[in-house]
């Protein structure tokens, strides 16, 4: 049904929108992070207006073209990259004006070509806090995180991309433009068709700004790093911790040594907090309002986990520069896994009590299957992990090619057996496109098809991410 | 499109289904709070299971027969009756088992016909907070709480029901059954049919079963209430408590002397505050960690209050029957005012810089209309206002029907043009389905009935309700 975006056509377009606005498809938008795919595109439309993105979504439904939504190309999925066609590439990048700030009432608008960092800091100028956080932020855009319903290290406290959100606007595939813009915290005025946009990665039309909530800034953050005699006992060290400190807990981070093997052994320059790191380790961060100090209810902590035995070390950040420290190193994490060079990645989550028995039982499967370095981190208080696996020490990734999707069947049976899912934070993309139709509900998938005729009857709006295009 | 529910359809149906199943539609099933609608219905079916619910809805998308589901009856919008056609009134009433309860994951998991009360009380025993607290909690069923989206006194604090909700079991109009119950925080595995469904109304499926987040039960609870200068000096305090509590403010009510008076003049049994109440008060609380107590942190802001010229006099509640007496209040209001007889109640939202100008503005708008009393209150820390319109002292509600909707349109027209909502916690139902017609953005509306017509082409779920039926 797609059509071929053919030199004429994009002639034709041009001529409706500003100067400058189409640009050739240079290099950087065909790349994604993990080198999985080549993008091919016809060309990048980088609108500034609504009204421009508007144009274009209507041009690209009356000549049924391909359009690829692509926010800062961070997606760890494949969801702004396709390997065949020739889409027209659709970059936010100039629509990236902080439109309204509103302290008073805990509210930003942003365009959807701002960065994430743009976003928390223009947050922070007004004493107020933007909580998403993820790896990438100065590089992603707020549009993609919306897209993707990102996650990051304080959906324990704060909730994912689609509960920061009040209001959209948003551009639907006929090119009619939803002015959703709402300051509101309640509004029951018909279907969410707010949420339904969130997490759609692109498919279902194109965000082009958000009214997003901001937080007050916890009067007093602290950090502590705990030396965890298990993953089980880093659950029970998170409730105790929810005893002491409630709500209070901004992120809960299961560390492995594995990781910190990976940053001693690709980032040397990276300080470690102990020549040999235990095997599992937590990292925590409380935000408070006011009354006892994070150091003390850490302090508090750590004498309930060793009286209980469920950790025998800790680093408590005693100033905002050990906390950084500490923070430095788990994001370290990520880069020195890219370093290493993965198998095969798995954002995954799991009920909290199905963690514990989850880890061994995966990490015994894979053993059976081959000789691995798992490298298992994440979101523990959110029950979201990255189970990543990697070849032995010595070992090229590229020997693993023919591997790596046994072993991403292996890990993904495993988690859905045990009632968790197999995408958490990072989205279907064309990376688990099939995966959905492997392990979807049969009925939610039905739904997603009607619902994706209903608005988007040519399919033009990023073809073959989340669903699969029927042959 | 629809047909009649015959008695031999009726019997069909009914050697379906296990014996009892199928009921007459006794009058309670056909009243509602404000006797706005008389409801008619074929029978009323009241399955015990999720099979059960299947076969109905299959049966009846074959036949093309209208389902009106139905929770507790509570809702103030209509969308639980109608006065046209025959309908079959499903209720959830017999679904209503406490499936599971996990408190380590802070989850638990029940049936749609379980009472909001039931729902809390289990969350008790297991030592968590389930939030959502409405006036109606011992009638209202958690199926008719998601239908709606509801709201209520702690979603500054906790959020809409929507956001309390992890994962849903559902039928679809079709009879095939989304098995998404899932306990997980995070779950990026496709659209999000989970809140397409909450808050729909009972149009586009039958929500079954929830698994819902539960909190820590706040350490020490704390409840005050001031005596403010005005609505603004009311939204100044809540920024002050802010400052001193962060996010352990539970609930932030504002509260106007014609409420009080209302109680006075119908319910002489109440104790009131204070014999000559202010003109405007907050009725506000704390859940709090550890620490300092709420007490101590309500005196705190009474201080900057007194100060600042923000409130003049105050009550801080100390003991838990003290605290219950200022709730008990409160709870009376909405009361008082069914007792007073209204002639139009407006439950709507507002950016919360706008609120100080709304209230004088829509005031005198009605100043000039007709001799009303006002009772406004409602949700402040949210931006939502129960702005309601009554007759003056010793004038029958019956003389205004006349002037009812245009005293509606007044409201949701200055309302809307503020930025604000005119359904912002209790849904649309049937009483607001052509507001969204005359209010609603039309590419949103566009958008919801290419969904309805996706997801239930024959029309048969809840027809009326939300969108107005094409004729």
């Amino acid at each position: 049904m797609i059509t071929n975006l053919t030199h004429d056509l994009l002639t034709k377009l041009e001529a409706l929108l500003p100067e400058g606005t189409l640009r050739e498809a240079s290099p950087r938008y065909l790349e994604e992070p993990r080198a999985k795919w080549q993008g091919v595109a016809a060309a990048v439309a980088a609108p500034k207006t609504v009204e421009d993105v508007s144009t274009i979504l209507r041009f690209a439904t009356a000549h049924r073209i391909a359009l690829i939504p692509y926010g800062g190309g961070t997606g760890l999925v494949g969801g702004q990259v396709t390997s065949s066609g020739t889409p027209l590439l659709l970059s936010l990048e100039r629509m990236n004006t902080v439109r309204e700030v509103h302290p008073s009432e805990n509210v930003i608008v942003v365009e959807a070509g701002c960065t994430l960092q743009a976003v928390q800091d223009a947050a922070e100028q007004a004493n107020r806090l933007f909580p998403l956080s993820i790896g990438s932020k100065g590089t992603a855009q707020i549009g993609g995180n919306l897209a993707t319903n990102a996650g990051g290290i304080n959906v324990l406290r704060y909730g994912n991309t689609r509960d920061l959100a009040l209001g959209l606007e948003a551009v639907m595939p006929d090119g009619s433009v939803w002015n959703g813009l709402t300051r509101l915290r309640k509004d029951n005025t018909g279907y969410d068709i707010r949420n339904l946009l969130i997490g759609s990665e692109g498919t279902l039309g194109v965000i082009t700004a958000a009214a997003l909530k901001l937080f007050p800034r916890p009067a007093q953050t602290g950090t502590a790093l705990f030396a965890v005699s298990s993953p089980e006992a880093a659950l029970k060290l998170l409730a105790r911790l929810r005893d002491i400190a409630g709500e209070s807990i901004s992120a809960f981070e299961l560390l492995h040594r594995q990781g910190l093997e990976f940053v001693a052994e690709t980032m040397p320059d990276q300080r470690l907090p102990w020549p040999d790191p235990p095997e599992w380790m937590v990292l925590t961060e409380l935000g408070l309002a006011r009354g006892p100090t994070p150091q003390a209810l850490f302090e508090e902590l750590f004498e309930v986990a060793l009286e209980e035995g469920l950790a025998d070390d800790g680093i408590i950040a005693q100033s905002e520069g050990q906390s950084a420290e500490l923070w430095g190193l788990r994001e370290a994490i990520p880069i020195a896994n890219k370093n290493i060079g993965g198998i095969s990645s798995h954002d995954i989550s799991l009920p909290l009590s199905a963690i514990a028995d989850f880890i061994p039982r995966a990490t015994s499967a894979l053993a059976t299957h081959g000789d691995y370095r798992i490298n298992c981190f994440g979101h523990l208080g959110d029950g979201n992990l990255h189970f990543n696996v990697y070849p032995p020490k010595g070992a090229q990734r590229s020997a693993y090619k023919e591997a790596a999707s046994a072993v991403q069947d292996i890990v993904h049976d495993i988690t859905v057996e045990m009632g968790g899912s197999f995408s958490a934070e990072h989205g279907l993309g064309r990376l688990k496109a099939a995966d959905l139709e492997r392990y979807g509900d049969p009925t939610k998938l039905a739904a997603m098809h009607s619902i994706k005729s209903a608005l988007d009857p040519q399919g033009i709006m990023n073809p073959g991410a989340v669903l699969l295009t029927k042959s």
